[in-house]
C-alpha cells in the first residue's frame, strides 16, 4: 500500500477519541465514527468528549460523524471498539461495502465466546482486508493531553506497519513498526490476567518486592505461552508486551488490578458477582489462558491460581500457598 | 559441594541482616559479621539491628561477630558489603586464610574504578573459590518482615547453586537456581541507570505511559547489551534482570530515582552536586554502560542520555528530544 493520508477511527470512547487526535496531530485527515450522536456534536462543535475525556479541550479540531459507510471510506481504518464488539462491528463493516485500507486493531482483550484472537475473528468477517496491530503501554488521558507515549503498530508487510506509523507520528507519539501481527495481540491479551494476580499481591498487602517478583514471574509465562503460539522474542519484551504488563500491574486504576485487590482483601470472587459486580476481562482470559497453554503444554501456575480463584473461589491464602509452594525450580532449563 | 549447613554473612547493614534472618528461618547456622560492634550487640542481645531495620525485631535469633576470621569459617559466606568496598573486603577475606565455600556476592552494581563486575573482581583477589551471585527485586525491609520473596541465585554448578537454594529457602522466600553467574549481575549493575531515567519522566511529570514505555525501552537496552557480554535470556528476562528493574523504576524509594527526580524538576546534574549531593549509584553507571555498549556495538539511547545529562549537563528538555526524535525504528531488526 501507499501513503496513508486518510483515518477512519471506530469508537467514540476515551482511546477512540485519543487515537484520533493522534492521527490528526499528525497532519493526517481524520473521520471519528461514534454511536452516541450526542458525543459526536460535541466532539464537532466543543471540541471535547466530555464523557469519556472530561476536562480535556482537543488541540486539534475532530471531524466526527455517526455514519459507519462514510468513515469506512479512508485509507486506513482504526477499530477502537470494545473487543467483545469486535466481531459485530467488523461485519457491520464489511456491510458497508467502503473497506479498502487496513483495519487496525486498537481494543485489547480475547474473544470470550471462541477464545479467538482479534485478528483471527477478523479473519473470518472482513476476508481480504490487511489486519494491523495497535499496541502499548498507553493511557487515554496521557495520549489526548499530549504527554509522550510509544506504542507498537504491527502490520503484516513491512511498508504497510511503516505507513501506518508515519500516519501517527508526531513529536508526543512514537509508533515502532512491527510485522508481528500475531505477537503484538498477545501482551494485551494476558496482561489482565496478571493484573488481577498483582491486584491481589497489593491487596493482600505483601509488599513492593512480592509485586515485582509476580509482575517477572508473571511476564515469564506471557513469554512461554507467546513463544509457543508464534509470537516473537523481541515482541513479547517490546513496548505491547512486556510495556503494557509493566504499566498495567503497577497501575491502580484498571478494572482488573481494582478486582484483584478485592480478592486479595479475602473476598470470594463469586461474592463480588453475587453483589452485582460485574467480571473483569481478565477473569475470562485467564481461564482461556489456561486452556491455551494446556494445548502447548506449557505451565502457566499464575494464570491458573488466577482461574482457579475466579471459578473455584480458592482463596487468597491458598493461592499463595499453592504459588510459593512450588517445588524448587531454576529460571531456565538446565536440569 | 555437598550440602550448606552453615552460612556466614559478610555486611551488617539491611541487606546483610535480612539475608541472615532468611538463611536462620530456612534453619541453616548463621554468623553475621558487622563492623560496628554497636550493631552486633544489639544484634545479639535485643534481636534487633535500629540503625537500618528500624522498628523490626528478629522472628530468629541471630549469632552475630566482628571476627571476619570466625565468620569466614562456614560452608558458604554471603558478601553482603557495598559494592566500591568489595575489593577491600575480598582481600580482607583472602587474608583470614579461612575462607572453603563458595562466596555469593549481594551487591549489585559495577566496580567504578575499573569497569568490571564483582565477579571479575572476585576472580582476581579470591582465585580458587567458586563465585555465586544472590539478585532480584527485593527490599530489605520486605524480607526482614517475612513479605514474600523471590530471587535468583547463580553458581558454575547446578550442583552449588541448589544448594545455596536450599540453604535459604523458607515459605517467605523463594529463591530459584541458575547457572548464570554472568547474567545474574547484569540487571543489578545496569537498573540504576534506568532508574535515573524514569526518575527524570516522572519529575517531568510526563505520567504513567511515558514512564511504562520508558521502562521496556530501558530493558530492551539491558537486554541487548546483556546478551552481547554473555548473559542468558531467561536470566535477563527473570527475577534478577526484568523483575528488579521493575521494582527499581517503580520505587520511589531509591537514591537513583530520587536524583531523577531532581534533573526532571530541571536542576543540572552540576547543580545537584554543587549543593553537596554525592552522585548516584547510576550516575557513575551510565557512563560505564556506555562504555561497554561501544565496545559491543550496539545503541543505548536512554543510558546515553543518562551519561549525558550526568557529565554534560544535558537539560531533561534536551535530554527528551533526543529520544523522541530519533529516526522511527522497528522494534526487531526486520529492516
Amino acid at each position: 500500500m501507499g501513503a496513508v493520508k486518510s483515518i477512519g477511527v471506530i469508537g467514540g470512547g476515551a482511546w477512540g477519541t485519543a487515537l484520533a487526535l493522534t492521527a490528526a496531530r499528525a497532519g493526517t485527515t481524520v473521520r471519528l465514527w461514534a454511536r452516541d450522536p450526542a458525543t459526536v456534536s460535541e466532539v464537532r462543535t466543543k471540541q471535547q468528549n466530555t464523557k469519556y475525556l472530561p476536562g480535556i479541550t482537543f488541540d486539534e479540531d475532530l471531524n466526527a460523524t455517526s455514519s459507519l459507510k462514510e468513515v469506512a471510506d479512508a485509507d486506513a481504518i482504526l477499530l477502537v471498539t470494545p473487543a467483545q464488539s469486535t466481531r459485530a462491528i467488523l461485519s457491520a463493516l464489511k456491510e458497508t461495502g467502503n473497506v479498502r485500507g487496513p483495519v487496525v486493531l486498537c481494543a485489547k482483550g480475547i474473544e470470550q465466546t471462541t477464545g479467538k484472537l482479534l485478528s483471527q475473528v477478523m479473519k473470518e468477517e472482513l476476508p481480504g482486508i490487511e489486519p494491523g496491530v495497535l499496541s502499548g503501554p498507553s493511557f487515554a488521558d496521557d495520549v489526548a493531553k499530549g504527554l509522550p507515549t510509544a506504542v507498537t503498530v504491527a502490520a503484516h508487510t513491512a511498508k504497510t506497519a511503516l505507513s501506518l506509523c508515519e500516519a501517527l507520528q508526531s513529536p508526543c507519539f512514537r509508533p515502532y513498526a512491527s510485522i508481528d501481527v500475531l505477537g503484538t495481540q498477545i501482551g494485551g491479551a494476558l496482561k489482565n490476567v496478571l493484573a488481577i494476580a498483582c491486584g491481589a499481591v497489593a491487596g493482600r498487602k505483601l509488599g513492593a518486592s512480592a509485586q515485582a517478583a509476580l509482575t517477572a514471574r508473571g511476564f515469564a509465562e506471557l513469554n512461554r505461552l507467546g513463544s509457543a503460539m508464534g509470537a516473537q522474542g523481541e515482541t513479547l519484551t517490546g513496548l505491547s508486551g512486556l510495556g503494557d504488563l509493566v504499566l498495567t500491574c503497577s497501575s491502580t486504576q484498571s478494572r482488573n488490578f481494582s478486582f484483584g485487590m478485592r480478592l486479595g482483601e479475602g473476598f470470594m470472587a463469586s461474592e463480588l458477582i453475587a453483589a452485582g459486580g460485574k467480571l473483569a476481562e481478565g477473569a475470562y482470559s485467564a481461564q482461556v489462558a489456561v486452556k491455551l497453554a494446556q494445548k502447548h503444554e506449557i505451565e502457566v501456575p499464575i494464570c491458573d491460581t488466577v482461574a482457579r480463584m475466579v471459578s473455584e473461589d480458592m482463596t487468597i491464602d491458598e493461592a499463595l500457598n499453592t504459588l510459593m509452594a512450588r517445588p524448587l525450580k531454576s529460571e531456565t532449563d538446565f536440569f
